[in-house]
């Protein structure tokens, strides 16, 4: 792991959706065990959260988070969204967060995946988000830059955001998990590669870092579904602010990685049952896009909270006809970005 | 491979640099013997080739490449460049072009890899440049789009351009390559991938397919660097015609994609004495990465052959004046549209 970073400058974030945490952290104590860990409970699960011993954390609850963002506000941190709390109450420069029902992987070696050394890595080497680089990332070990790269766009820029997937059980729409409930992701692809800029990309919660004091008012539990359930696939405000934070980033000339760390995401849920919900966030995508693929931000958006209530406002402006849900997410980004100055991220 | 691709609709063109092609020929036997192959003579090869038996195949040498081009364009063909010569005279639907420094490379298993196979599955597979996809190409076995990709952008589009990469010696320029005389690749990352609309890429010539109904005529021969050598370091003219086809892909909606096949590339040439030429290619790449970028090519170009012609007119208006090279790139590709025209490869 980079040198230059010290163990007290990362946070990480679990959102206990579950309430046994016993094997997720034992499994992940030889990764984790280093750092403070902040714990958030989705203010909706009744149990009494298991934690094991030998941890430096902190855990908040429902009344925690009533008391910071208001209970009329509270019913945006359920399920997976919890952990949102986590990333506003932080004091660290780095936040490390992975879903609770994911395990450390092996690459195909058989080594145990280090997740956080690897998303440090990915944040503390340059990005290069304006010329495709053939051989993935030049900062890899035993990488370089291929012929005809431009020397002067081989300093990179700042990484501010590092996308992680998955083993086993991939990030799916319900349909697709649905309609291929065997399929199993084995491949394990050994490559980081910064996403180039103008390209949109689904970030997917599950497995990310990134460099909170830069893009931290980008992770925004904004986009609500109606009939939002306890399952990923049935979820879609990691998307939404991972939109945000691509725009964000290439408006400000920062990096967004993806490709390592892999984790191993455990099997879980009924995808047959999800799918006889409505598709609701499958459909609401074929709005989402063209608006983010079509936004442009001003030259006064010189900080990632500018370019999040650009977003928001031209969001509430373009969107909010079609669906009430747009309009809440606007209006829930303007509160996040009031809420974290008042909170005293920013 | 395909079901739906014949063998002959595909060509193997050869470009011969060195005269003896019995140990490329007889690595490759098993990927190429059935397909029909096109070697092209370096014009200024002396030699005779050494061909071993078996294939059904056509040699072009300068006296051919005379006739048709005449002998003030000759020099376009001359070391790497004569394959150019190879594309234009084909008749088939498909191109693959294999540098003759390289064999067939090996998986993680220790199978060889079919390069043949891998560029037209790239090729006849669709490609997708309007949205990022974290699990790679969903049109491989085994994977999919994530959870957030747009249904609508899920047919992708028809895929032009296959640039696959290389194991052991990698694709550095002169500088990198003496910096880092020792340093091999050996990281094989077991991806293929669209490169984003809009994101520019080094394609490099060495291992390659194409479209050529399709992108033939942006595959052209018309960066000449004045001290060129014998050595893929220094050359710039597949860089060029690279750009030339990304851009045009990026207008016209057709893919790119980069990744898989891999070919193991054989160590050869002194990197030190290439350094001490001057670093020519490396200096152009600076006026030559923000011109491509900001190239925007009109309605009316709706073929590759027209968008040659847009980015040859740009390309005189507004780099001419920095370097008689740009001038003489511009015009030789005003030439190679029309010779292409002329000898009814369009």
């Amino acid at each position: 792991m980079s040198l230059a970073i010290k163990d007290d400058e990362i946070d990480i974030v679990i959102g206990a959706i579950h309430s046994d945490l016993t094997s997720f952290m034992n499994e992940w104590r030889p990764m984790y065990s280093r750092f403070h860990i902040i714990i958030v409970k989705d203010p909706y699960l009744k149990e009494e959260l298991k934690i094991p011993e030998g941890f430096n954390l902190d855990v908040y609850e429902k009344n925690d988070i009533d008391r910071v963002v208001g209970s009329s506000t509270l019913g945006l941190f359920s399920g997976y969204a919890c952990r949102y709390f986590g990333y506003l109450v932080s004091r660290k420069k780095y936040i490390i967060s992975v879903d609770d029902d994911c395990l450390p992987a092996q690459d195909p070696k058989g080594f145990l995946v280090d997740a956080v050394a690897q998303h440090i890595t990915n944040l503390t080497t340059p990005a290069t988000p304006f010329f495709f680089n053939t051989l993935y990332d030049p900062f890899t070990e035993g990488a370089d830059f291929v012929r005809g790269y431009p020397f002067s766009l081989r300093s990179g820029v700042k990484c501010a955001f590092s996308c992680g997937l998955w083993l086993n059980l991939a990030d799916h729409d319900a349909p697709t998990q649905a309609l291929k409930a065997r399929q199993r992701n084995s491949r394990y692809v050994d490559a980081v590669m910064t996403v180039p800029a103008g390209s949109l990309i689904p970030i997917s919660g599950i497995n990310i870092a990134f460099d909170r004091e830069v893009v931290g008012p980008a992770l925004v539990p904004a986009l609500k579904l109606a009939g939002e359930g306890k399952f990923r696939w049935e979820t879609m405000e990691d998307i939404w602010s991972g939109l945000c934070v691509k725009v964000a980033c290439d408006h400000l000339g920062l990096g967004v990685k993806t490709g390592l760390p892999y984790v191993l995401r455990i099997d879980r849920g009924d995808p047959i049952a999800s799918l006889k919900k409505e598709w609701e966030g499958v459909k609401l995508m074929e709005e989402v896009v063209p608006f983010f693929q079509s936004i442009r931000l001003s030259r006064e958006a010189t900080t990632v909270a500018d370019c999040v209530v650009e977003v928001a406002n031209a969001a509430k402006e373009r969107l909010g006809s079609t669906d009430p849900l747009f309009a809440r997410a606007a209006k829930a980004m303007l509160d996040w970005v009031n809420l974290w100055k008042s909170v005293g991220s920013i």
